[in-house]
């Protein structure tokens, strides 16, 4: 397989206009499509190929009730710890896109797999974790090509989540992402135009 | 901004066809390829828009003997881990390209990056690390669509990679990357040709 420069322009493209995604038409989003999102995570790089991933479809009202409560409480624990001025600006931030988002997903690190024979985890174990981290960022990128919505939550208390969803000791929590149809299209990150954080070049440095 | 399915399909390709490169030629990799790698990590989420990622490229060859020395005793250290016979399984895999690869970075987390605000770390200050991860894969994605190869070392000890490359206590060890180009193109990654670990779905559960 070879690429062209036109391939490379066009992931650049994708991923130049990546956003994170907290305003969310209500309508539903096509099966086939969330098909291809789950495939794109698979493709993710992991150590030994041990893919820890682990994901809940959270459909269930009750337990997206509880999950946004859980938000809510986390949203306000860190209100307070910012001074007047940066909680102002800090509670006119809108968060997350909990409240519309169609689609909503739970992720989990299986943080002891049996797939790959714990290749590579005996010095870093966090590898797991960054397996995980690089599966959201697939299927972040492959629901931007499909002009789908990502958001990505992590005001979120992970032991509260665990709890919430059931899960055993073996899935560490994540992420929980937010999916769905934008509501407005705009190149300018969220961050960006509130004035929250500039962007600023990462320099390598050479030794 | 709206994406074709032509694009979803090229970007699909990229995700499908990325590797981890362990075999590498010794030629030179263009700087203004280098370049376009550095700005694709700046494309990666970060909550807060904090840019937690610390690359330093790593040139000097006596800093690279030593990196190579800390990789042979993790490895050896690995490799004793195993029974007899999953050992020499280990043993014939070639597990990183340092004695090849012409340009090898080695990443670090910001741990306490003032950029941001700490936005979403209160909660999960994982999300640190989680966005170095995805740096790293954004690099990956944007290295293959160039046709260049990208081997990730994580068998390594992190508090001796922060050691030889002296870094403080506010940088952590993240991954040491081998970029150049590579040395065969084949669609089988290494492990499955091995043997050690094929791939395997991962369904969505539905809650």
């Amino acid at each position: 397989m070879k690429f062209s420069a036109r391939d490379a322009e066009i992931l650049k493209l994708i991923q130049t206009w990546r956003r994170d995604v907290r305003h969310f038409k209500t309508d539903a989003v096509p099966e086939d499509l969330l098909e291809r999102l789950r495939a794109a995570m698979d493709t993710a790089p992991s150590v030994g190929n041990a893919r820890p991933w682990r994901v809940i479809r959270v459909e269930d009202p009750r337990l997206r009730g509880e999950i946004r409560v859980s938000f809510e409480t986390s949203n306000d624990k860190a209100a307070t710890g910012y001074e007047t001025e940066r909680r102002a600006a800090y509670r006119s931030l809108k968060l997350a896109g909990l409240d519309a988002a169609p689609v909503q997903l739970a992720i989990f690190t299986a943080v002891d797999p049996e797939a790959g024979h714990s290749l590579g985890r005996r010095t870093m174990p966090c590898t797991l974790h960054q397996s995980v981290a690089m599966a959201i960022h697939a299927l972040w990128l492959a629901a931007r090509a499909e002009n789908l919505g990502v958001g990505m939550v992590s005001i979120l208390d992970p032991a509260h989540m665990e709890t919430i969803l059931t899960v055993g000791p073996e899935w560490e929590f994540a992420a929980y992402l937010c999916i769905g149809w934008p509501e407005f299209i705009d190149d300018t990150p969220l961050l960006h135009r509130t004035g929250w954080q500039e962007n600023a070049r990462t320099e390598w440095e050479v030794r």
